[in-house]
């Protein structure tokens, strides 16, 4: 045994481990998701999830992580290494490509998971399952090759160091035009202005989920390192942790004091702001930055779920609030924060400006290419359900089941699959 | 510290983890028996998946592991290790014993698992106990040493590297068996001989479990090489994940087009027969083979479903198809694929052969032990649950309780225990 | 790469990923006590056990770690390490800092969360929330640096290798004086003398809860070597498997003989019992001890749940029977058991005696730490629920919002927050 052997095969697990953990985080998306919308549109988002996982995967493997991560093209985009094959030198990772590509997969397939949230409750299935291909094959990829792959915008000097930014921000705005164009669940918005709430279906299911995303973000965050003996493993755990609690701790008492009731909704998705507001700076800022994070993502999260609200755009599962805003505040905090280049450590305003910069693209491109992709897709198959569909429920609608079921006759089959 | 010292404890913790992983699948096979399950059974499918692991873990720390993986007799037992005492140096692992007893202890709690589904909702728990007796300290551990422990089979060049053939194939085969053995479930075939089926009780608990399962798959597989600076440990991970997409995408399109709907069922257990289905060749067989490793799997196990029910067979939870037809695809699929031996790759027969013929011989090991095991046990305790037992539900008959209660009342301590 | 950074890497990832596999613990914990607990509290209990993560962690970072891990005091505090500054070579520990902080911070916030199941179901939410700011801040830190922070106890040589003395005894009696401070149920025990049992909410939610814990337990004990190349690795998992499995095997045939059934949350409760009785012991005593101490505790377990109904103390989801004394059994054992200085292998009395002396003050800590606090506590807000929130139901009184809910209209905002 070598000691650059030993090296290759202690990074391999790592980041094996750490993808693994990030998969895991789909089971979180998915359970957290149905424990938020209501009951009859369970297994629907549930299969969404499902539809993340093995299209995504093999989208990715196809055609996406060719764009992303093939050699550049004219810092636009990549155009080799799809299926792995080709030459992929440039990428000098320090561990095997195939690990490598189970970790981007992992991130290509949270990325789409934070559009299903948004558009649950109401979305045809056959439109989503086009939209994912469209996202996981090239919305993420191209997106990804301008920050990760060497693309222009990395060239820049942008940093986002696991996703805040590529992931969160540009996933999040992706979220926000698909839930413009889809348009609010029917009841959701009155004519009198008022906004009115469909309460959560099982909320010990939505912290079962929760728990699994706190715990694959440490997979995340640190495994994104890709080395294991990078000595900033440590520093990126803790700084995820302390930006969670900040993020859990600032909504439990905010509400607390507010409402005087700690809103339990709130309380989990104040967890996970904190969470996607630390992914761009987790290797970055100090640990009371990265408190000071967590707390204002929070803090964030919950004024933009009231905003939405007031903008009477509806966004079932809060997928703008959480990721788009919490992933803008994390890559701007950066900006300000880093404790080399940030402006409040003195490193001007350079950072913090391609910071800036890069986000508006990212942001943009994540709302243009779903609004122009579900255009497209409406060509071809309804992006709405019928209303029919939506008042039955999408798990009769499109899964002919339901959620639970507690009786115990047998049913013909015919009665399931008619 | 030494280059030597730091190899063995990287594998030990590589080992210790991906075992922790693997033991968190019971949590998996528990949730998704479960929700698969009718409600009235739920308790009592969980409290066979504690027994698998409680009382499994102790069978085969004091009996299975020797006969497993003892030093050899005649190619048929191993005949020392029990309580890992004795010489074991024939093992020649690069990871403690203690590590590998671990790591092997999962193993053999995910086979009877397997079998813990096909019987569920109808067989006499004191009778499931025995069994899980004689399959943990017996049954497993003699097919395990046949193939992995230097018996006969291994010396003909067969190759299972992380258990298609001994533990899904074996255990599927031991669950048609008893599932056969202990018939249907009361009025699930009528007399007109048409089929019905129950509807599962709680969809997201199954995918809580298909997730957990699919987490704990990594370590399965990865884990499976027991050094962590095996070079294969990438291409492992990748090609379980992507022959889990496969197999869960063609089961999501396939039930889409054919009936309409995407059959939320059909996909949880898509996934897990492509995460079978590579299971024995994730070291040995190419991405593209993966991919249809997971396809074929994901369709057999759809097709495998409608045959049971053709025979009036019933397995309530699929453990049949898929494990059993997956892993019996997945072995031979070795045979064709593989990027050394395979009859595709030119290695001509001799490889197909020898794994068509052990997987033959570990089928009908499982199936006829298990059938002759249940003969025994039903010398001393009925197998099947009674009709008042059946009807009224196994968690009221044999744990007193039921899965869920939202009554707020304190009732006398004797109503429970009566 | 030199030999001395790879080590330093892999140790530092075997730390975060096995903290990490802690932290998921508290999922583990909050999905066991909602369902053990009545329905009406569900998300109550959910909503404590991320107060006690969220500012749990928080309170440690600033205050706790530094008087547990700072430089000792006369044997009784640490003074310095706040937010991790100042010298803290005296730890001569083999991985960062920071990977250590994250690690024992995941240690305090499974302290505290002991505690939250005894409460369940009537203590004041906001009142717990300062409870948990007291024992993260300074019960638990103090008690864990006499033990673990080079404070007088662990001066006479006590050994509690992952904490069945400091974690679960002392949290285990802590939570035993807030069950007695803040007294039973209404309605829980009779005029009459008789005690009543309310049925668990949701078993198999409690059981998924159990899985998450069993699950990091493996990181609980193994992490606690900090090195990845402590040569006891893997027996320390062994045996915590082989511990947990004699636990919950001897009450579920226990159970079994003794009331006709196997009781499943005494199987849960007794797998537990396992893993915290050899929490103390796991490096140092043997396989067959082992199983030993796990059976033990889960008979101790079954024996103090029935002498807490006797003496009227009630303990909503068992906290004491499985922490305390479980707890106490392990670090007693340990003193009986440990290879090299146990009394039955000849090592005599010193060990043994140091053993309950520990122990002793320990629980006394944790119990009168615990009364006083909540007495000053007492001065501020009411320690316990009014009757009227209690009847109605904690999940309402202090979060508004069910647990489930399956009615799929839009309601109007207010009605939620009024």
């Amino acid at each position: 045994m070598t000691i650059n052997g030993l090296s290759m095969g202690l990074n391999t697990t790592w980041v094996v481990l750490t993808a693994a953990m990030i998969l895991l985080m789909e089971g979180g998306f998915a359970l957290l998701e149905a424990g938020f919308v209501r009951y009859k549109n369970n297994v629907n988002i549930i299969m969404k999830i499902f539809a993340d996982i093995t299209i995504g995967t093999l989208c990715f493997y196809f055609i996406g992580f060719g764009l992303m991560y093939g050699a550049d093209l004219f810092g636009i985009i990549g155009f080799n290494g799809f299926m792995l094959k080709g030459d992929l030198s440039h990428l000098n990772i320090p561990v095997s490509l195939e690990a490598f590509l189970l970790f981007q997969t992992a991130f290509v397939i949270a990325t789409i998971s934070i559009v299903s949230g948004a558009v649950a409750e109401r979305i045809n299935f056959r439109a989503y399952l086009l939209y994912t291909v469209l996202m996981t094959a090239f919305i993420y990829p191209v997106a990804g090759h301008w920050v990760w792959g060497g693309g222009w915008i990395s060239k820049l000097g942008m940093l986002d160091f696991a996703g805040s930014a590529v992931i969160h921000a540009m996933g999040g705005f992706s979220a926000l035009a698909a839930a413009i164009f889809i348009g609010p669940r029917t009841g959701k918005f009155t004519s009198q202005g008022t906004s009115s709430i469909a309460l959560p279906s099982n909320l010990p299911l939505a912290s079962v989920g929760s728990f699994l995303l706190w715990f694959g973000w440490f997979g995340f965050n640190a495994g994104s390192t890709l080395s294991a003996t990078d000595g900033r493993i440590g520093h990126i755990a803790v700084v995820t942790m302390l930006s969670a609690a900040a993020g859990g701790a600032v909504t439990l008492i905010y509400t607390l004091f507010r409402y005087n009731r700690s809103d339990a909704p709130s309380v989990i998705n104040g967890s996970l702001a904190g969470l996607v507001g630390i992914t761009a700076g987790c290797a970055f800022v100090s640990d009371l930055s990265a408190i000071l994070i967590g707390a204002v993502s929070g803090l964030l999260m919950l004024f933009a779920t009231n905003w939405l609200e007031a903008k009477r755009i509806d966004d079932p599962v809060g997928a703008f609030p959480v990721h788009a805003v919490s992933g803008m505040w994390g890559t701007i905090a950066l900006g300000l924060f880093s404790e080399k280049e940030g402006l409040f450590s003195g490193g001007g305003l350079h950072l913090l400006s391609v910071q800036i910069l890069g986000l508006i693209v990212l942001c943009i491109w994540g709302f243009s290419m779903t609004w122009v992709g579900l255009k497209l897709i409406a060509l071809w198959v309804p992006i709405r359900s019928t209303e029919e569909e939506e008042e039955v429920g999408l798990d009769v609608s499109y899964h002919g089941i339901m959620a639970a079921n507690r009786s115990h006759e047998f049913i013909e089959h015919q009665d399931r699959y008619q």
